[in-house]
């Protein structure tokens, strides 16, 4: 049976033979794969056509939802994703990172959009740019979807996790994807994908899939497409200059395999907790789905004196790695995902051995677990030792995809960096050390070359998500030779799939492209008070222009009385003199306070609470006999989904305050937040 | 006399003839310019190694404050530059743009970088990440100098603001910039890099130029350099598709010439303001540079039915061009830069006209203004009218980089918004209306296809600073056809010169590194109360927890009778049952004054005032007999440069504020922003 593609709507048999794949644990055939046939211009017509235009129809709030409801869909099917993994060799662990990890990562993106957007189907991003003397032309950044497909070419080592982080921030972002896994592993995919698409939970043309080659797909890409690939840097590199992507200017995403290392620190000792976390670190990042990670650590760089201790230690830790079939009791490490890429791993590791000596593993002399096993695609955890790395090149530009890694002594801490940044570009590296002050300078020394980076010590080791995750809200990526891409990092890769443009206007005309208001924008005004309004009847700009108030003396002593607050500005004529202030001024809690004692509105109403402030300025000192007044305009609405439970739907409105004195000058000006209840609920 | 490059703290003439230059008025011969014979990887080498040095030792505020003074000593050297500028036949307002316009973009970064960044030589971006139940384990993203040169290959439009605007994100973000001007007007950029050499204001290193070609200079880039490029797109891509940097995943920034397009709104009369400021504007970037500029204005985009009056009305306005030599008296457009120029643009009419009417200019028969004028050069004002323009692709491709447009009608907003999208990309556009909701759906649905985009109607036209004009803080670039990159933004393209990294650590580490306070780290106490401490005496960290206060039914009287707030969920024993409190609470802004209270010191000291207020959340209400307690913490140290004027030298201090309830419970959570003088000054 031939794995298929889901493309137009329809999944799709490609033609001919195909490739044929196998059991990674006991080489059995298990399915073959082709997309000859697949009409590659279709698929991105389709996808332009039918997703994207459905997709931008959604609110950003909307389009998280589904991502909510697809990851828990996704988790009532785990058990049959788990099943689907065992052909590719991964142990329980291993599958759970990449299908659990996976599916949290699409609810971690439902929940950071929800948290960090707007319900809108674009992004104002920034505050408001005051571009005129006069405040009648100004600008705002906005980012809205492109208008095309995003297309990821993914790796086979996370068929599912390497798949839910890219379309997750696309998905969100209104763009729809075209997705491409590696064939080796593509089965498991499209196990997936066969879930998402029968759980119709995604609008249709939202997310297709190919299973084989990509064919002339990338000829057919047009200008507001975008590519992400994750892989190794050869395949990287040609599809980077692939002509028609270089022509159109076509955003490409790339994060490539590299050589990440992990550094012990100069000051751990072998009795120090940080000396045997590291050691099990190393070894576990070495063994996960058989080494087989874009993260996984490369290069073990220890103090030259510690390099004895730490080769006996790690030998003998890894020694202990019981390989075999997953499915049997006690196995630790799986196969490779099949004899392709064994020999691959054992070719570079005798590439490796002309520079490095060879400690642990390396050959076939291993046991195995479990009668199924077929010796073709298991490898041994290999450690190699460079005693000279800063005049070899090898264990720094080799990289071994599979359970290998090099340890490298350093003599101090400049040539630790430097041997960290002989890697050329890393997705991440990690520094063991309990002292802050080593590993503030090994971090801002080196995090030129990584895209993430982690001190590990006895504080943080339990809860540490360790080496090598990635996680939603944090960048992953890494300069050079990890490819110079950046994926994840919360809303930041959303905003790669979207358009970020300058809008210069007047505010009112910002202010109706946006839905925010800003200064300088013409408020409105009607009889009833703005927080008698319920969420849907407000509008932005709706405003209130409150009565005044004359701050006296009275109310200053009254204020710091009741607050206990008698900072010498407020209370002591002498000093108030020689201050800033030049006299003595109100309490600026006060204002704000008299600020709101004008603009609330005593009886129960729409507007539930004042639940917090932001930007607060004090611009211009209240003196006594100052005469003050608010003014408070709608400027931004978030409308919420009730949620199960909650009586009644509410909203988040934002509400620009302006407090100003008699001569008309802005005295603080700050946002409240509100929260209010919709009418239709 | 050839026009030298400065490198590796010398000016060197290149060998050999080199490439003739003329003036672009007269025709006569101006210099010669040659980079042969200049070691490009030592280039790279000095930039590296002494400029890139030098520039991290600086903070990015001493960074900021160079170009500060950079750019007042260029002003105060702008005749000279106004006088070299002549020869590129720019009128004065041509060379106000490129010279004092660069010199504000410098200016303006001096002012954004100070305002935006803490000063520090790396930046911290985003609030913490929490990622572990018990909070030890976190991270946050920071921002560091990457460890390379920046190479900024530029266009021979404008010779000073090309260099100036993209320089100056480069040296704040701490990156050294090798600059590489187009031959034709080298000379003029040379002529302000002189003025920037003897200055000495920069740091030795920093600033490299090359006249001439780039020779072997990309072959020697490395990982850690960056490429910008502002110019053809064809040059484009070929830099782009170089194999040393698709190899090394070197980030390529790209801004090409567009077919920028300006629309007329369907609401638009010929009555209206709107119309005449269209005609002025089209008019005026068609002239503006001789329409040598990436933004000008190449399609115009207006209701089939105003065709007709708009066709009139340009070719009038466009007669009254008077071009000549710019030193002459009321010669509003000069010449192209030069022969070849004009040769260009003149074929690319020629193209144009097989597709399209010419209805003004397109040929020889113009009137020329000054003795001097060399016919080479100069190009009159053309208009070509194309009817049919969703079917014809010529006037949406062919570029004409000179005083050249094409007006095409459109029958509704769709057609508008296909013909604007028919650019594949494009740097800006502009739309004339009055009607705010024609706008926004217009600015919505075009904004996927550009950098920036403007709506200028009564309101804001006076204060407009124009179509053509990108500004520092506004983002400029634009996906497809316009090279898919991002220029300026404010501080986006500081951040462009930076390897942005997530960093996963304990609170303590993550403190640090980022000399920020952050929650879950560790706090310290003296006897000295915080704010009777020095801005360079108090550690981030330190931290002051108050005495208590229980919280009376008297209090929440007081504060509701003093400051007038009597909402029903303070003093409305019935509504308040039923509130999402379950009974009377205090006033939240009681709360933070009465935190307040506890935590100022009332005679005078180092705090000179709390200025702002930010992220404040209510997180728990507060009932009557709560008893509260605030806990004051140092989260962050911005420290500021003594300015003329100013008694003493002072530095914000960002305060962080937990105030916690009887349970240990937060009931609010806010930052405190304070002015601090420092002891030394």
């Amino acid at each position: 049976m031939k794995t298929k593609s889901y493309v137009y709507g329809e999944w799709v048999e490609g033609t001919g033979d195909g490739v044929q794949l196998f059991h990674a644990v006991n080489g059995s055939p298990l399915t073959s794969i082709s997309s000859d046939g697949v009409h590659f211009s279709r698929v991105l017509d389709y996808g332009r056509e039918t997703g994207g235009v459905a997709l931008r129809e959604l609110s950003i709030h909307q389009r998280a939802a589904a991502l909510r409801a697809l990851a828990k869909h996704l988790l009532s099917r785990k058990e049959s994703l788990y099943a689907a993994s065992k052909a590719t060799g991964a142990t329980k662990a291993d599958a759970w990172i990449d299908i659990e990890g996976g599916i949290a990562t699409l609810s971690g993106y439902a929940s950071l959009s929800t948290r960090e957007f707007s319900n809108e189907k674009f992004i104002v991003e920034g505050p408001p740019e005051r571009l005129s003397r006069n405040n009648t032309f100004a600008a705002r950044h906005i980012l809205v979807s492109k208008r095309g497909v995003s297309v990821h070419i993914n790796a086979y080592n996370f068929p599912c996790w390497g798949m839910l982080e890219k379309i997750a921030p696309s998905l969100v972002a209104g763009v729809p994807v075209v997705v491409k896994p590696a064939s080796d592993s593509a089965y498991l995919t499209c196990a997936m994908v066969q879930e998402i698409v029968a759980s119709r939970i995604l609008p249709e043309g939202s997310l297709q899939l190919i299973c084989g080659s990509t064919g002339d797909l990338l000829d057919h890409l047009s200008e507001q497409d975008v590519v992400t690939f994750t892989g190794s840097a050869s395949t990287g590199r040609m599809l980077r200059s692939h002509p028609n992507i270089i022509s159109k200017s076509i955003p490409f995403n790339m994060e490539a395999d590299s050589l990440n290392s992990c550094i012990l620190g100069e000051s751990v000792s072998v009795t120090d907790p940080e000396f045997s976390l590291f050691i099990e670190e190393v070894a576990k990042e070495m063994t996960i789905k058989a080494g087989q990670k874009c993260t996984a650590i490369r290069r073990i760089i220890v103090p030259a004196a510690m390099l004895h201790e730490v080769q006996n230690a790690l030998v003998k830790r890894l020694s202990r790695v019981v390989i075999g079939d997953p499915e049997e009791e006690g196995v630790h490490m799986g196969p490779l995902l099949g004899a392709a890429q064994k020999k691959d791993v054992h070719a570079n590791v005798l590439a490796l051995a002309k520079h490095c000596e060879i400690v642990a593993g390396g050959d076939e002399n291993f046991e195995l677990v479990g009668k199924a096993a077929c010796k073709g695609a298991f490898y041994p955890p290999t450690l190699l030792l460079c005693k000279n790395p800063l005049e070899v090149d090898a264990p720094h530009s080799i990289e071994v995809f599979g359970p290998v890694s090099t340890l490298m002594p350093y003599n101090n801490i400049e040539e630790a960096i430097t041997l960290v940044a002989m890697g050329r570009g890393s997705l991440v590296s990690s520094v063991f050390t309990y002292n802050n002050e080593e590993a503030a300078s090994l971090i801002l020394e080196s995090a030129a070359w990584h895209g993430r980076m982690l001190v590990i010590n006895r504080d943080c080791a339990e809860e540490s998500t360790g080496h090598g995750s990635p996680l939603p809200n944090l960048v992953h990526g890494g300069p050079g030779r990890a490819g110079g891409g950046e994926e994840l990092g919360g809303v930041r890769a959303v905003k790669h799939y979207m358009q970020r443009t300058s809008i210069q206007a007047s505010p009112d005309t910002l202010m109706a492209i946006t839905r925010e208001y800003m200064s300088g924008a013409t408020t409105t005004h009607t009889d009833i008070h703005p927080f008698r309004k319920y969420f849907e009847e407000l509008l932005i700009g709706e405003s209130l222009v409150t009565h005044r108030r004359t701050v006296t003396e009275a109310d200053i002593v009254n204020f710091g009385c009741l607050t206990g607050d008698h900072f010498y500005a407020h209370f002591d004529e002498i000093a108030a003199r020689d201050s800033l202030f030049g006299k003595r001024v109100a309490h600026g809690y006060f204002i704000i306070s008299a600020a709101a004692g004008m603009f609330v509105e005593p009886a129960p109403g729409p507007v539930l609470a004042n639940y917090g402030l932001e930007n607060l300025r004090f611009i211009e000192p209240v003196g006594i006999g100052d005469t003050i007044r608010a003014k408070l305009t709608a400027k931004k609405k978030i409308k919420k989904d009730k949620r199960p439970g909650e009586d009644q739907a509410t909203g988040v409105v934002v509400w620009d305050v302006e407090v100003s004195n008699q001569d008309n000058k802005i005295v603080a000006l700050y946002d409240i937040l509100t929260l209010v209840v919709q009418k239709q609920a």
